[in-house]
């Protein structure tokens, strides 16, 4: 966020959260400055009271950080691994609105997340013919079309499609009333983007999609394009055939953007959006798994710190599957993966638009 | 790579590759001398008189970078985006090889990738029971157990099962048969990583080990302990619970280590030795998935540079899987990945080494 | 500081600043918990009600940074060039006050920063048999023994002798009277560093530590050891011959700590502690030199944003000389470079810890 | 340099050096393809025959790397500290060609560096009246107009001064013929700056030149603008006012480029150019001190690595003076920090441009 630009920014509430992001520093009149954006979010619910020696302080808790924490830094604070919680990525979320903010303006990216598994019920389920939904044309055009705002009309579990909806929404309320918990994954599509972003050897634009994904609490997985189940069909019907770009529709988001459309495209998309690490203007469309939450409140046989075996009961709040309030921080950290790619490849371009032509390349029609 | 540290490094032949390495710097008598180690290799069968006016210059390949490549650099070269090739990962091959012996020598750990999937073929096929291999015992102790010699044993395909192995080289060779091509996932485990390993928000170990992997050419997704899979078993279950750490027989490799082993360890392990982004001390293992070789022998209707359509037909030779091939890369990033990560924790831990001891935390039996 | 460590750590109040420093997250009981460390300072000082159509809008400040400010982010704001004021610095050395608190702990670190110079009054002038003070036996017993208790005795001008305060501060007044403003130099020495500290290349110790002091508003030169006078005086007198280090006396700082002392030292010093871009045990010293203040009650011919002639006078508080007050930032940002430089080969050492001892280097008795 | 850009680019033959380049890769027909170049240099003349039982293995150098090294490492290589050699700046060089050839293309900037003193002979004296050449108008003149061409015309010296340039040649061959050294400084202007380069707090446009400078080997001291003399002189006169830039004459190097000039420049210019860290479009000017060179003929006292004293004699080819050998390292470090900041800059430039226009902004013309 050090490297902010200048530009209308009203920072946009994040959606479903309750905190209130204070501006801190950075901006005047509505306007960035350039310098560095400072925001702070109060976290008024914080745990103080409970600490001492209760059982939060006798175990660590399964599948938490609680454990790992005391490892890693040598000493036990009483909020545990709680910074590894999913609270913490309201940050991420406040910064994601800005950079997302700059995306439609500068080029009309955008970026749309929605549920589409809980458990195993799926929006597409991977069948014999279509191992990846990337090969299926109506979830090619979900990822065309679909918007945030139909994705919020499918509250609580927004999955944009009623019936799948209904399932999932069924299948929650199973588990939370077993006082377990269920987990899920994520889709999420960018479009209008430009081509050119993602660097070509370690830091491919799925490498840092993936990066950023991962290090979302809770998540187990990232698929890019056809995915896994992009590794099960044959080369021949995976493979991406280039197409005459068509032209866009006036009025249209892409059409808005300054920025010049490739000439070509992709006829199919299994490659989603990207190849050779970057990106060739085709919508960008990825999958994240999240794990169930750990917290449950289900008795569980496990160890004190001190290696004794006993019994852990949890208490208070408890989230039986966390994937329909991932849906905007998965879209954050897109947008956050983004602009650092744009920024980079604005910083080649324009280093490059300062030189003469250049001559005696291989031919081709060149386009800048 | 730069911040090796002087030991006793003998560069091992990377694996199944004729390339050989040229040691240019920081060296002497078999000795590392903590300056940048530089190596060369060169590339003895790059096309050099082919270019010009053929189809390769005409056509951007169908799902590889050339296109991309254009795009980005907004210049031709006779390479089209082939600095995205496989060749390019000699390099991490052979950068892994100095990260592993470290750590083999400072820990045991010990690195062992194979080839889990082929198209549809699995290893581990998911079922109803076991949606991820992660609940599956016999791979948990595939998972403990697996080393290189033995994954070697069964070549070209690498699956560590006669069977499996069998029917994933069959498979291979109907692909290459139809001149097509097939995908498929390489799984790799790290054993006796200490604990502590990864940072707790962005750069958790999970996430760099994704970025790492699908940085990787051709790979579509990576999953860490459970995965996708974990994603639909319930929360009950997926908790790891924890237990006292039982004693390394002696002659273990984890014995050898004089690094102390953890008190506490997980009873199961869908969490795939990461909780909270931060390495737990049971083994991390992870899966990676290739796509199918997007270069065929079969013609392929697309279009050229200046939007006309054709035909394109690839000479020469074609790999119809990288799978196998794939499994030293994914061991060499996981090597370099890890190295990271013990870098940075041991400056942790040396820097609280040098103080007086701490009081006043909560009460707990402090092992370090 | 994100790579801070646990420990104990007392926020020491920054010398001689009003400003209240606030801890908002990363310890815990006095204690600190290896997450960052959160600090806030409140800026209640800053001009809200003067800013519109005044003077200060119209004119770019000359040697000030407003012009270079709106050039840079192409946006005015009513801050002006106002970030790079000398108020930016209270992060300094509140970041720097945890480093000194750990460099101290760790190695018995101590930091010590003098007024040098004031205009052309000097506690060491350059003379013909001594160019530098580097080769005044007087000026290196200064550097072995000053402590930051006898310097802050010199206020308000901080230079550790009487005789040269009293001149140095009557040179400020006179400037004051005349409403001008003057600059000088301070000297820094870093006492028991850690033989081993700093990069071979690019980021030589002396390199950094330039970068730093550099980074301090309102800074023109930095010199290491010797510095510019060193460069006219032969070789056969500016090499600094080995000797056998002396035993350290029981109950000297350097005696404290744990680190083992290196056995060879340097009769004299006009390196300045760093050989080669790396600390070498003997004292790190080094000299910055500060501008006269920009902000001059005397009325100035310069230009409008508007490139129009006119006449700027500056109404408010200036002071006349900012050398004694940036005492503390020098030492604060030598304290940040050194816990850099610090944790870096601490990561080496503790790497190189956990392997097999060497063979077959060339023969040395060695120490580690 | 892995941020290079494609564009023409025929690698110069760094200035009197007979190390022949060899590029790797990153170029084709004469252009930078976007990728990475790899320069080799192959080093002809290091001495292999010569270690083993010899006197230099039982001395660390006085004023030399070795024995730092071995501190650092803990391993003693038959180089010593020899990586920290003169020999290492050949890389910088080739660097620093490169990112002078953009500069040159895109903006027209030149960098053109000089021997300004040789131990107390100096090209500019300084004086009661000018304390530092800054405010000589002699000096100015020359930073305005001195090219590279003429500084060669002074070999061996480089000093641009025909009398001075004679002093100095006698003085170096006096401690020659002593078998001695001396050292002295270099000083650099970087003319055709855009406006805007350099970051406002740690990273100022001033701090990343000292870093560069003083990362050269055998430097002792660095100078912005009016340096060390400029702390010797009233804020009334080392304040730079503003001035409406003149028009520049057509032909002038300055009118080559397509960047926009700046509306305002200084009519004094003690600032270097830089102002809050940031290059206000005036001359960049600053000095480099250099010491004598720490080999020499002469017999010196010292020990060896075991404690023991002894006499260390050095044999060979001694150069008594490094300083007009290192005209061209300046120069080239130069170029590779404005570089760095050109593409910073770019990238916010490139950034603001793709947004609508700001409103509401305190009124200013607007330029951009």
């Amino acid at each position: 966020m050090t490297r902010r630009r200048p530009g209308q920014s009203a920072i946009t509430t994040p959606r479903n959260e309750k905190d209130r992001v204070e501006i801190q520093s950075g901006t005047e009149f509505g306007i960035t400055l350039g310098t560095p954006i400072g925001l702070r979010v109060m976290n008024e619910n914080q745990r103080k009271q409970d600490y001492g020696n209760n059982t939060m302080d006798l175990y660590p808790r399964p599948s938490h950080a609680d454990w790992t924490y005391l490892e890693k830094y040598g000493v036990k604070a009483s909020s545990g691994g709680g910074r590894s919680s999913a609270r913490e990525t309201i940050g991420r979320v406040a910064g994601g609105a800005i950079a997302e903010k700059y995306l439609k303006l500068a080029y009309g990216i955008e970026i749309v997340a929605w549920t589409s598994s809980i458990g195993n019920e799926y929006l597409f389920p991977p069948t014999a013919t279509h191992p990846t939904a990337a090969t299926n044309p109506e979830f090619l055009k979900l990822v065309e079309t679909i918007d945030r705002k139909t994705v919020d009309s499918f509250l609580p579990v927004r999955c944009p499609n009623e019936e799948s909806n209904q399932r999932m929404e069924k299948l929650v309320a199973d588990f939370r009333d077993r006082q377990d918990s269920i987990g899920g994954t994520v889709t999420c599509v960018i479009r209008n983007c430009p081509t050119g972003l993602g660097e070509p050897c370690f830091d491919k634009l799925e490498a840092t999609l993936a990066h950023a994904m991962l290090s979302i609490p809770a998540t187990k997985g990232f698929e890019i394009g056809s995915g896994f189940g992009g590794c099960q069909i044959p080369g021949s019907i995976h493979n991406d055939p280039f197409i005459k770009s068509p032209a866009v529709p006036a009025g249209h988001s892409a059409a808005h953007a300054s920025v010049q459309r490739p000439r070509l495209t992709t006829k199919t998309n299994n490659s989603g959006g990207i190849q050779g690490g970057i990106s060739n203007g085709a919508p960008i469309y990825f999958t994240v798994g999240f794990k169930p939450p750990a917290t449950i409140g289900q008795a569980q046989q496990t160890a004190t710190y001190d290696e004794e075996e006993g019994v852990l009961e949890a208490k208070g709040r408890h989230d039986p599957c966390v994937v329909p309030r991932a849906v905007p921080i998965v879209e954050a950290m897109a947008a956050l993966v983004v602009m650092d790619a744009v920024l980079a490849q604005q910083a080649r371009q324009m280093a490059r638009s300062l030189l003469p032509p250049q001559k005696n390349t291989i031919p081709v029609h060149e386009k800048q």
